[in-house]
């Protein structure tokens, strides 16, 4: 039986999802080793997404085979009492026996979280960049708009990555503060990209180009310039991990 | 000098505010070690509430004497460079000079978080309690308005904590969802309670007892009977420290 699992995580202290060297702890391999505990059988997990060295999800999506006839509410029992407190199973479906969490993903929406505040919020500086200058938000909705739609991000990709294209679409660029309840508890810019795919850290090298042109330290033409040429001269240094939430995964309805 | 700080704290890794043997890391002694390095000469420093092992804080205020003449601005600067992540301070300013952080203060508001959902959300598992079983909002309601008013504490505090009189004034009891914009950042339910003093764990044992009413397992009656007589077996167990904020400290304006 196909399994479709929704799972959220901190990723401070996971090295991605993916599995690297053996004694690397990543998300896929906690996902791996607790599911061998539970079926006694290894189990390979395939995510939709993969997240890098520190990047949280609120919505990864995974898939793998199970044959153990564990109830599905049992089971999610059964992997959050062994999972480390940092990872957690939200929810397991059944899925059609030919479906594939990556490859039948029509988008991704990734969330990337700011902290404007003169001094961080410490209940959230693992899950935000930390960005003190003044920004012009004005500038970052001209940037989104300017990143919408279909192009070549090539110049947007971490070196020695290697794709078939670099075009992917981008369905939508939002920029909202994360609005917080409490006087004390100090609101995030949030930015929010739709796309089809994603190229290894594009959000973090879009986000780090979008704050140097916001903050006045790089002309909005080079943001068009990287679209246009893929120049990586016009590109910013990328963003950090702890901002990155993989937040949603679209499949056909 | 007499300086008042704002200051806001992750509790997680913390024995409290107060210094306790002198191994045990608290805020206070973190902020106390801090200043001794900037100032170069031992700083007794004063909280306006003793937070507990694990307790948190967006607006605890304290109060130290200065001599050093750094500028207001680069003190906070200095101090954040010193203390660990998970201490922050957020403001600093000249304060009369009999201010006292503690016996000056009017009211606190004190916060308590309930993560209420199936699976706890990863990112805020160390802020919140998660608590599954289902809730009656009414109940908790009409559990506020009893706990609203002037009334003897006693049967709320932790044992073996001396103090001259356990009447406390409960200002208000406010229950509210804490908004959170993403469809993927479950919501969770805030208690804030503001009075004029708190006995130590005071809000601990009565959320802890809201949450046994609510959930139906103690009558409603046996919190009127506990504010009446102070009779403890009326009192629920107190709820855990993650999930306790101090939020906001008032003076007279």
């Amino acid at each position: 039986m196909r399994i479709k699992a929704t799972v959220a995580y901190d990723g401070t202290a996971y090295y991605g999802w993916q599995i690297q060297l053996p004694h690397l702890p990543t998300i896929q391999s906690e996902i791996e080793k607790c599911l061998e505990t539970i079926g006694r059988a290894p189990v390979r997990v395939h995510g939709a997404g993969r997240t890098d060295t520190g990047v949280h999800a609120y919505g990864q999506i995974a898939h793998f085979d199970w044959v153990n006839p564990l109830p599905m509410e049992r089971l999610v029992l059964a992997m959050n009492a062994i999972l480390p407190l940092d990872i957690r199973v939200l929810q397991l479906e059944r899925a059609d026996s030919q479906f594939h969490a990556r490859f039948d993903a029509k988008s991704k929406i990734y969330l990337y979280r700011i902290d404007r505040n003169r001094v961080y919020n410490p209940f959230t500086y693992r899950y935000a960049l930390h960005f003190r200058h003044d920004l012009d938000i004005e500038l970052l909705h001209r940037c989104a708009a300017l990143i919408l739609g279909p192009h070549d991000f090539a110049g947007f990709q971490a070196t020695g990555t290697e794709v078939v294209s670099t075009v992917r679409n981008m369905m939508n660029v939002e920029i909202q503060p994360e609005f917080r309840e409490s006087p004390h508890i100090p609101s995030l810019l949030c930015i929010r990209f739709q796309a089809d795919g994603f190229l290894r850290k594009m959000v973090r090298f879009l986000v780090g180009t979008m704050l140097e042109i916001a903050s006045g330290r790089r002309p909005i033409e080079d943001l068009q310039a990287a679209l246009q040429t893929g120049d990586r001269s016009k590109v910013g240094i990328p963003a950090g991990a702890r901002g990155l939430f993989l937040e949603k995964v679209f499949y056909e309805a």
